[in-house]
């Protein structure tokens, strides 16, 4: 079959705060080939994606990514490697394009999936998906009472792990931050898995970051998520020397597997937390998975936005029974979380269950899609390049 | 001073073909603060480095790039490091961030150079500018008899060095390629300095691009450019240890120090190229072009599009007086060399020589903004969020 259509949703709370949050805004990809739809979620930034779709092309090696998507056959696997290969060469020179491609590729599988009717873990080679715990992942409180208050409530709810991260952590000093990490320990008690992720926020400064260290080994912390830059390498594998049994996590940055693949080899990072709406989608991510498996490091999704990028980030590792914590957004603003009519809500045994229905057996919410809908055009030497594609849903096609 | 305005214009020639020319459109960028105007330009894809400086915010780590800049002091050089500081941070998870940061950032340089009366590199601590070898940079001909035919009207041109990339190396053989690199040498003579470059071409595949080595050894090639993408660190690696005299140069797709870093600690390249209209501008140029030099790596300008790039991406190596060689764009479109009045020529030394003016010393061509602009609007929420500033550029301010 043939790729027919690439259509890009905006959609959006309709205030969009300065919070970490990733959940306030999305775009959502759906791909049209055969007769048959799939959808897909791009990270993040929904008008730079769309652009980078259908900008004009700069020269032969920085094309518009739907330059190498539509008119494409999409018969078997393969071709959903090929396009993603192609689309890369094409736009070497754009830099935004990783996150475009990864909503695509990700609706292709979905679109593949749902053509073959099998679940899209199966199209990966993966026999069996195995159960996640999920991790509530949640911002530090603005003060370590909030925070306290927040880790009870994710404790109330029966979450085993819990992942604080952003709001002030490493803004103030050591104490303030060993004040917040001790708060999230208490409120979740001591079998709680805590984690704790500074967003960046050090950037390649190691000894900023080795101030913290004492206090989050003190509150027994699994890890330390992003002490900095994706990039930062030196930085990471000095930390991670110093680290003792504090492991570090890293990765949601990376836009390709090298990126992903270098924090591994030299970064001495102990989880890899992949994007599958960044780092090219669902083929690239299930590459670090085996990847990460094959050198003792632990693969973790990463998603801070709907049920359909959950979905998609927990696929790659699927098949992988002893890499078991998944991300899991907890205080999803509405627009992610009505984004989808099913949602992959923990189970009686507290754990993530993939769906078993074809693709990605996720449901888009049509009259979501509509009342989140950012209404938008770009319009380049008079022609219009892009509109928000007409609603409803079911008219389009 | 505050930074008041910026403003970005969209270049292009009117038809943009598909060869890898990237001097086929362009986007300058305009800085004001306290009464005074600074000029940049960003590589590339004009559209949706527009889009990333103006886009609505996602979250707080992935805010348009504007927010980070409008309304910022200017005082001295320490101030464009912090606002780009700020850039990163505010605009992390937005992808296209460091290639719409540097043509703000060059401006700030060409700004704070124009109100200290003072050229750009002395602002870099730099006390004397020493002139730079040109190499002609050119794509390779269609077939061997065309190469030839371009080595040959450069060498008539006095060019002592000349770059072939591009066009069909790679696609074929590795007889054709050696054809070409042959037929490169024989038009150029035995003396002139031979540079190819394979435009990423093998992505990461190690036993395509050994196929080549034994020619580009034959025709006494100085160095070979860019045979994989900029993330495959371990082919890079696998390759400069059998390319012999032959070094690898990379580096053009570096967008922050930490990947123009890791190809020189983990990828053994030898020449280190890069483009101060992607890597986030002058400053970080700078630092890549003192590390290069700490480590015995030979620093080279990456320009293939305007004199105002070319200038910009010479100021961070100009006090290297054993860095010589510098890219010069050879056939630019003429979008690309009418941008500007004046024009970095060899001299009837055969060099290039920054000019001694305040700022970068280049005199935007207002009738060629004009002619080549591309009229754009983005429109969000019934908002225009960007539309092409007002012309003639006299009259905006």
């Amino acid at each position: 079959m043939q790729i027919e259509a690439v259509d890009f949703f905006y959609l959006s709370m309709p205030e969009v705060t300065l919070e970490g949050d990733g959940s306030q805004d999305a775009l959502l990809v759906r791909v049209a080939a055969g007769g048959e739809v799939g959808w897909g979620e791009c990270e993040a930034s929904p008008l730079v994606s769309i652009a980078a779709a259908i900008c004009p092309r700069s020269h032969g090696a920085c094309q518009p990514v739907l330059a190498s998507v539509l008119g494409q056959h999409l018969d078997g696997v393969a071709d959903i490697a090929r396009i993603s290969r192609l689309v890369r060469r094409n736009s070497l020179d754009l830099l935004q394009t990783a996150h475009t491609l990864s909503g695509i590729e990700i609706a292709l599988w979905d679109l593949l999936g749902r053509r073959r009717g099998e679940p899209v873990y199966k199209l990966l080679g993966i026999k069996q998906a195995f159960p996640k715990m999920p991790y509530a992942s949640v911002l530090f409180g603005d003060s370590a009472a909030d925070t306290l208050a927040k880790a009870r409530a994710i404790r109330a709810k029966k979450f085993r792990a819990a992942k604080f991260g952003w709001g002030p952590y490493g803004l103030g000093s050591a104490e303030d931050d060993r004040d917040q990490v001790t708060a999230a320990r208490e409120g979740l008690g001591p079998d709680g898995i805590l984690l704790v992720d500074a967003g960046a926020i050090w950037v390649d400064d190691l000894d900023a970051a080795s101030q913290r260290l004492a206090a989050l080994s003190a509150v027994n912390a699994h890890w330390l998520e992003e002490p900095f830059v994706s990039g930062a390498l030196d930085a990471y594998r000095a930390l991670a020397a110093k680290a003792g049994k504090l492991r570090l996590a890293a990765g949601e940055g990376s836009h390709d597997t090298y990126m992903a693949r270098h924090l591994i080899d030299h970064g001495g990072v102990g989880f890899i937390q992949i994007d599958t709406g960044r780092i090219g989608g669902i083929g690239p991510a299930k590459e670090i998975a085996d990847y990460a498996a094959s050198r003792g490091v632990t693969f973790v999704n990463h998603t801070f936005t709907s049920h359909l990028a959950l979905n998609a980030s927990i696929q790659p590792y699927a098949g992988l029974a002893e890499h078991k914590i998944c991300e899991f957004p907890a205080e999803p603003k509405s627009v992610a979380f009505e984004l989808t009519e099913n949602h992959l809500m923990p189970g009686d045994d507290g754990m993530i269950h993939l769906p078993e229905a074809p693709g990605l057996g996720m449901t888009i919410n049509a009259a979501a899609v509509a009342r989140y809908g950012v209404d938008t055009e770009i319009r380049v030497k008079g022609k219009t390049l892009y509109r928000t594609p007409t609603l409803p849903l079911e008219a389009r096609r």
